[in-house]
């Protein structure tokens, strides 16, 4: 068979749309409830959609065909570890405190690896009603048009996302401030935070923004970013201008490699747990 | 006469429209300059669109029945001066940057005063397609749906928006940081910019965030906006608490008194010279 995964890639974003449609639909009875602190919040809605995901792609695919980590099944125990086996990396409402307040920004991600490369992506930005794909060596688009980042390489005249995250400690947080603002001041045109990491990494596909970048992210929030941005023409970068990695919770992407360098110098690092690393988290 | 602005009201909408139609056609040849720093932005299509939206309402209702105070026509010397005399404020591109980018935030604003007081405002957010609008004492709507703020009353759960601005003095920048940290930690749900105070303002109207304060913001970038929360049932402070002034710059938006009061307390504030004092801009 020439095209394994090209069935998956389709089956992804017809679960997808899906998914982003019975979220749309349960919008008016919305149970909130916290996770890791006040702020950190989950609703049915995110449980519901995450076993409707799974349940159909295991109906599709086979029961023990494929592997999944998906971010409601991590937070009720069940492991977060990429192996070389066919994994499905799934949050199905990336921007919940959004879903929530009705902030215009939600997101569906789902992402598909082998052997711990991303071989496809699919974000839903259900509220602006866009549909964010990407396969490995077969472009990036946004529903079915090709999308390409921002040729910009004069980070003076360029648009940076992050997001200030759920973690309010006084430490994480005054760093987080204190990156901002001297990445603010180099100066840049602007600063800019959607609420969610997966239409973030969208925006920076677009060429809306040059670069986005967070610790304290999770696999699941990126998985599927990252093929879009790296088939868009983008690059992911660690925090500390190493590789990128996947389980790691930190990551910069951006148009280019000059941009995303002159970002990583002025980003105060904090430690966060590894997703692969359940003792930390 | 009953309703002497209705027709107004109705000539505004459509005019608005047509704007932000223009501005969307305009997009693959976009020229940038810079007003008071280098990422203040500016466009040929700002100044070109704030002709056209003057020259129509020209037209409309005769050369010299009604006042006019436009960004780029104040940005280009005219007068900036809100007399008891019916009044257009308008701003033709709010969100510069973000149109430079694709940023999915561009709104037209244009607003209608009378003896001081907005009689009705509309923003026409170009790039989502939606038509927020608002005339004093017949509610607030968006797309002919009513709006309304948010219910909220506990700051622990509120999203709050504000902007970085285009000064990067780091003296304002240091104070405009330090709040948004304090606010932040409250804490509450979120921190989120659109990077269009008149955008902000139409998302504290449809209750998707408690609240929106900024200081530095113009008089025709919220101008539409105060009367779209207002008749959404929001209220509007200055930043030390007073009565809002819609030439000081200063302003808090927000779903009720206590969200306003609570953030209030954490504002820093520092300088900014008044839109009618224009010595001191």
């Amino acid at each position: 068979m020439e095209d394994p995964w090209q069935k998956a890639y389709d089956f992804a974003v017809a679960v997808a749309r899906k998914a982003g449609e019975i979220r749309k639909a349960g919008e008016s009875e919305i149970r909130v409830m916290t996770k890791s602190s006040t702020v950190d919040l989950v609703t049915k809605t995110d449980e519901r959609v995450e076993k409707i995901i799974i349940s159909s792609l295991k109906e599709e695919f086979g029961e023990d065909a494929h592997c999944f980590i998906g971010e409601e099944s991590v937070a009720k125990g069940e492991p977060c570890v990429l192996s070389d086996k066919p994994t499905w990396i799934i949050d199905p409402v990336d921007g919940t405190t959004n879903f929530v307040h009705g902030f215009p920004f939600v997101a569906v991600s789902i992402a598909f690896a082998v052997n711990k490369e991303v071989e496809f992506g699919v974000v839903y930005s259900c509220l602006e009603d866009k549909m964010y794909k990407a396969r490995k060596g077969k472009g990036a688009f946004c529903d079915d048009e090709p999308i390409q980042v921002s040729d910009m390489k004069d980070i003076n005249k360029s648009i940076i996302i992050s997001e200030h995250g759920t973690d309010r400690s006084p430490e994480k947080v005054t760093k987080i401030f204190s990156t901002m603002q001297k990445i603010l001041c180099i100066p840049v045109h602007g600063l800019r935070g959607s609420g969610t990491a997966a239409t973030n990494m969208c925006l920076v596909a677009t060429g809306a923004v040059e670069a986005f970048f967070e610790i304290g992210i999770h696999c699941w929030d990126i998985a599927a970013g990252v093929i879009i941005v790296k088939e868009a023409g983008g690059i992911l970068l660690d925090v500390d201008g190493g590789p990128f990695d996947l389980m790691s919770r930190r990551m910069v992407s951006a148009n280019n490699e000059l941009i995303a360098k002159r970002i990583i110098k002025e980003i105060e690092i904090f430690p966060v747990g590894r997703d692969d690393a359940p003792a930390e988290k």
